[in-house]
Parts: structure tokens; sequence; C-alpha cells
């Protein structure tokens, strides 16, 4: 199968002079390696008609593809419209169902509509309109000698939604490219060469239209799955059948799939249980409460914490004995197992987990260097203790403690 | 004076795949804007030698500036030093100084120094060597019929600082531009229209070589004051005097200068007056306690706090009335009330704060639609409750409302 090859181009001053991050082309980017579709190059240019034309000609010449986005606006600094008229040698017309939209938009929102909205309007007679729901300035699509250009607002939502219902439909039309599937694998409390070495003989042995990928972040690693044919239904039979094999390897690791965050995966295994949970969080400092309750609905099974940053709160409110403190120091499994027990009954939780460490960058000792931390599961029948050795760096331990906090949680109803 | 232009050229596949997102090429034109250099275009292009030398020819031909990162690994991949020598039609040498400096870059860190590693130190010899103190791979600089190229790794913070130590300074010097001195002013609690409305005389009246941008963020508004001149301690003055006589207009809503975060200028106020503080979190689950406990040395004047979640501990925790929350719910002023004042008993503190609300998507009544938020401040002569109207986003109302809360201590001390 031949390449096809695409070029990402995006018109506007606020872009080149830095005072917004183009994140678009990120999302462009990847939206078009799934489709088998390789970016070769990225442009930038700025809202003058020579660079825009230039750009439009250095792009045809290496690309199949070429995804314009930005200079859609109604004033006369937005060129993108006019310059595409002259590329494609076309006149402006002003576009009645584009009209009746960005009308009909104004008015939804209680807006004036105006003169200049109107402009919104104007697109080349050759372009092909893709209707924009979520906003008013329209994409267009233009074909010559095979190949394609597309003009699409820089808003993100706006241009994502273009994408996702208009362009790549498209594209894998004119361009044939294959069906590609892929799911991720989200994993926490294992590094990605671990990982790689459990399951080594299930990757070698993927079938030939199946990839795999490996994409580690803070605490996790997600493994994304990619298959290519013809049929979706069978791709996703395959992949199905692929993570079937794969959990008796990497299982215990396995928190959700796709979009699922550790912290709805711990909300859905409490609400599936019945169970209800406190935390008691010291260096973590709030940061594990604040993730959970980042979950619409997650008062079902969310008591409330404590944050008891001073020792005297561990004890008071806790009720850590002074003993604990005096002989191992805050920092120790026999506090965080006194403060999940703690925390669990002053909230009369089913679950209580607690933390308590050196974040940094000071209070280390050469005992307890920064980044010691002790976290604790707590359930009435158990106590499970657990040391990290995190790093020097404090943000980083606070976010290395809560999906630590998190995971342990999980940890207890899948084993 | 002749406008000086430069393009950004970024080389790399991962790039182009979407993989990773480049935040570098942002941060380089807003350094490049407040030395009056204008980004005229930005490219990126895959590691292949085609592709890497037209880019360079291309960029040659538009600016008088061509900043190049990425592509400076060991590996056979890491295409742009061959390139860079085979453009500039120079042999490549191993340079004693960069040999020296990744050898001993291993050592410290207690990693196997390889052949592979010694292939960092390969430069073309026609190249100015510029000095990495933070990685490996060396920048180079390149002069030629009065442009300048300029290789960096990618990576960003190696990047940053060969621009701000090497780069900036030279191109200053090279290409003779104005000395240009910024300084930002954080604000909180006022819209960005509402704060320009009043300071418009003064920013009318602003001199010809000071300019004021606008930057809005979430909860936030920062002023950024860019004056141009020749004497970078005159202008240092000017600004210094501009601020004085905008404080008397918008001073109410800075909280701090430049890199200042908010829960930074609170803690500072707070160390300063030698109080403490404890907070009891309901709807913004303990992100308020989480923010200020990002802060080094935030123990000194934090004593912690509880994220009474459910009614229940309000009552039990807090000492909240259940009459109060029989009568008027737990969104309302009286409840609030109620939680900063038991907070700050039950830790001992100085001051206590407080939210409760209804952060969404559901929960909302006619009476209390989602967004509804109520905080309070109290600080055992005065209590002060504040009513909120936040939006329909979860995670938004969650940070504005943290924003709420550390502005209302915040003022108590200015006010």
């Amino acid at each position: 199968m031949k390449q096809i090859n695409a070029e990402i181009l995006t018109i506007g001053d606020e872009i080149l002079y830095g005072q917004i991050t183009d994140t678009n082309s990120q999302w462009m980017s990847a939206e078009l390696d799934q489709l088998g579709i390789k970016v070769v190059r990225k442009t930038t240019v700025g809202d003058t008609e020579e660079a825009i034309l230039t750009a439009f000609e250095e792009a045809e010449s290496r690309a199949d593809i070429i995804l314009i986005t930005g200079g859609l606006g109604p004033t006369n600094d937005d060129l993108t419209m006019p310059m595409l008229a002259r590329y494609f040698d076309s006149e402006i017309i002003m576009n009645e169902a584009v009209l009746n939209h960005v009308k009909d938009f104004f008015e939804r929102r209680g807006r004036v509509f105006t003169e200049l909205n109107k402009r919104q309007a104007l697109v080349p007679k050759i372009a092909q309109v893709l209707h924009n729901e979520l906003g008013t300035a329209p994409g267009t699509w233009y074909e010559r000698n095979g190949k394609v250009f597309v003009s699409m607002p820089g808003v993100p939502h706006e241009m994502k939604n273009l994408m996702k219902t208009h362009v790549l439909p498209k594209l894998q039309q004119v361009f044939q490219t294959p069906v590609i599937y892929h799911k991720l694998i989200k994993t926490v409390g294992i590094g990605e060469s671990f990982l790689a070495d459990k399951i080594k003989v299930w990757e070698d042995n993927l079938p030939e239209h199946v990839s795999l990928a490996y994409l580690p972040s803070v605490g996790h690693v997600k493994l994304r799955l990619t298959a290519v044919g013809e049929d979706r239904e069978q791709l996703e039979k395959d992949v199905d059948l692929l993570i079937k094999s794969f959990l008796p390897l990497g299982g215990d690791y396995v928190y959700g799939y796709d979009n699922t965050t550790l912290e709805e995966a711990v909300g859905d295994i409490l609400k599936k249980t019945g169970k209800t949970i406190a935390f008691a969080e010291s260096c973590s400092g709030g940061y594990v409460q604040h993730k959970i309750t980042t979950i619409a609905g997650s008062s079902s099974y969310f008591q409330g914490g404590v944050v008891p940053y001073h020792n005297d709160h561990k004890i008071n409110l806790l009720g850590v004995r002074p003993e604990t403190l005096e002989e191992h120091g805050a920092v120790s499994g026999a506090c965080v197992k006194e403060m999940a027990e703690g925390v669990r009954k002053l909230f009369k939780a089913d679950i209580g987990a607690s933390s308590s460490g050196i974040a940094g960058p000071g209070g280390g000792t050469s005992d307890k260097p920064v980044g010691t931390v002790w976290i604790a599961y707590a359930d009435g029948e158990k106590t499970i203790t657990k040391k990290l050795q995190l790093t020097q760096n404090r943000e980083l331990n606070i976010k290395l403690t809560e999906i630590a906090v998190l995971n342990l949680v999980r940890k207890r109803f899948t084993t």
C-alpha cells in the first residue's frame, strides 16, 4: 500500500508569537497515525498573504493531505478563506446554509448578529462545506489532482468535532485507509521494564496485525494495543481475546481500560462492594481526597478525612499513641497503622487509609531520607502497611503517594 | 531599526507522530518576542536527511535566526549534527571539553559511560560550542552571511537553560536588540474587564516605552508590563514607579509578582504574621489543603484540616449544630460559619477557613443550583462568610472554590 503523507498547517500570529500553545497538531497527528497516515511536516505561519500562499504550495509539493487550522475569524486579519479561494482559483460566495446556521447560532445564545458575523458564511465556491455544529466558522474541503486540502477553525473542540464527524471518515474513504482499533490497558504499581519482562512471551506472540506500545506516565504504565484490518468488529474480538491471555500475566496491575482513571477505578470498586472509605493524609496533604472527590457521585462511598499535618492532631483526632510517635516517629509503619485504624473509626467508615512521609526538599535524615513514605490500609479485619522510597521532588512525592494509597486500596479487592 | 526574523525548527519523529506535545516553541517565541525578534515560521520535520536539509535551506531563505531543537541523541536516528556539518561544509570532530563534561556527567550520576555516549561529543568543527550544564548534548552556534543557526537539545529544561545563559544574550549582542524588561502583576478576585475599567486612566497614560498585556487564567488575571529601552536598571525603575501608581487603583487584587503563586502569597502572609491555619473543606474536597502543602515549609503555619464530606462529620467533628443543617442545609452561610469556627478550635489554629457547595454535575436544586458555593473565614474575633455562584463544571468549581478560600484569607490581612 502506498504511504499517505499529511502536512499540518497552523495559521495565526498568536501561535507564532507564543501567546498560545498549539495542542491541536499533536491531537491531529495522533488521529492521523491511527489511520496509517503519516504526518511529514508541521508548519506554523503568521497572518500574511505571502506566508500563507507559500505554505500552501510547499505543503502540496510534499503531502497528499494538507490540514489547515486557524485564520477563519470574520475580521480582516483572517486570511485563510481568501487565500484558499486564490490558491484554488475560485470566487468567494455567500453560503446560505452556513449563513442560516450562524444566524441561528447567535440567536440561540441571545447574542446580536452583525454584518461582520455574516462574513463567516463567505466560502470559496469550489469548496465542499463541512458543517461546524459547535461554532460559526465552517470547515471546508478541497480536492485537486489526488490531493486534499481541509480548512478548519483553530478552536480545539470545534476542530476535534469536525475531524471526528467529517474529516477522518472522508479521508478514510478517499484514501482507502485500513480500519484501526485501539485499546488502552492501564496499569499501576509496576515499572515499564518489569512489566515488559512479565509479558515478554505474550508480546512476542502477538499476531502480525496487532502492535503494542508502552506509554509510561507518572506512576502509571499504559499499554496501547493497535489492531489493523478491515472489519472493526473482528478487530475488537481479536483484541478482547489478546487481553484475556494478557490478564493471567499482568492482570494484578491492571486497574482499567481506555479513559478510566485510578480514582474512578477505586470508586467503582467501592460502589460495587458497598464499602465506604476515609483517609488520614499527612505527607500527601489532602491530595488523595482531592482526587477521590473529583469523581461525581463520590459522596456515596467517601465519608471524609483529615490532614493531621502536626503530630498533635495525629494523637488527638486519630488516637495515635504518643509512645508510637516517640519510639518510631511519625514516618513509620506503626504510625500510619494507627492513623488508618483511627480515621476508619473516626469517620465510621469500612476502610481507612493513611500516609505519612518526608515529601522534601527539607526534613530528611540519614535514617529517613527525603522521599521516605509510609502508607497503610485498614478494614477492621486486617491492617497493611507499606514503605515507599520515592524521589527528591516534593510535588512528585505527593503525586506518587496518592497513587500508591489508592493502589493499596484497589489491591485489597483483587487479591 | 531593521526587523530581525527568526524561524523555529523542531526535529523529531516523536513530535510529528503526536507522541509528545511541543511546548518548547511557545516558550522560545515568547522569549524572542521580548527581544523584539519576530518568529516568522515554526516548522517540525522528522528524522530524515532530506527533510532536515530542505528545512535548513528554506529557513535560511526566510529568517535571520534559525533555532533548532531535537535530533541530538547519540544513536543513528539522530541526524541534526551530521546534517549541520554537511550544511556548513564542515568536518565532524571530537570536542574534548564536551567529552570530559559527558564523562563527568555520567560518573557523578554513577552511570556507566559507554562508547555510544562518546558520540555526544562529536560536533561540526565550524561550530561554536555552547556548554549544556544540565545534560550531555551540547548546544552549537553557527554564523554565516549575517545569519545565525543554533542547535539545542529538545529536553525542555536543558533548552531553556541554554537559551537563557547563552543563546539570548548572544543574539542580543549580534543583532543589537534593545533591552526589554518584564514584570508580571498577579491579581485575583476580579475579572479582566472590571480590572481594565478600574485602571483605564493609568493604562492610557503609560509612557510610550511601556506596554501592558492582560493574561487571564482560571480565577486569576496577570498583567504583564513590558518596558523597552537601553538600560535595564532604568527600565526597572520606570516599571517600579508605574506599579506604585497602579497600586492605589488595583492593589486590593494584587497577591504578588512574577512567579509567586496564591498559595505562596498566603503562606508568606501567615509566616510573616506568625499565624496558623486549618481548613474544613466539603465541596473543595481537600484541594485547598493540597495546594497549601505543595509549598515546602508549609508545616510552620498549616496545622491541618478535615474533609467532612458527610454531614454527620460536620456535626461530630466540627460542632456544626444539627439545627443549622436542618434549617439552612449544608450549603449555607450558617453552616460554613460553624465549620470555619469549628475547625479553628479543633486544630487550635489562629484561623479557620471552610467551604461547602454543590460542585455538580448533580445535586442542584432551583434554590441552590449547581455551582452554588459558600465559604467562610474565622479568626476568633470575626467570622466572614461569602456566597459564590460558580459554573456547571465540577473540576472548575473545585479550583475556583480553592482560589476563593485562599483569597478570602489573604484579604483579611490587606484590608
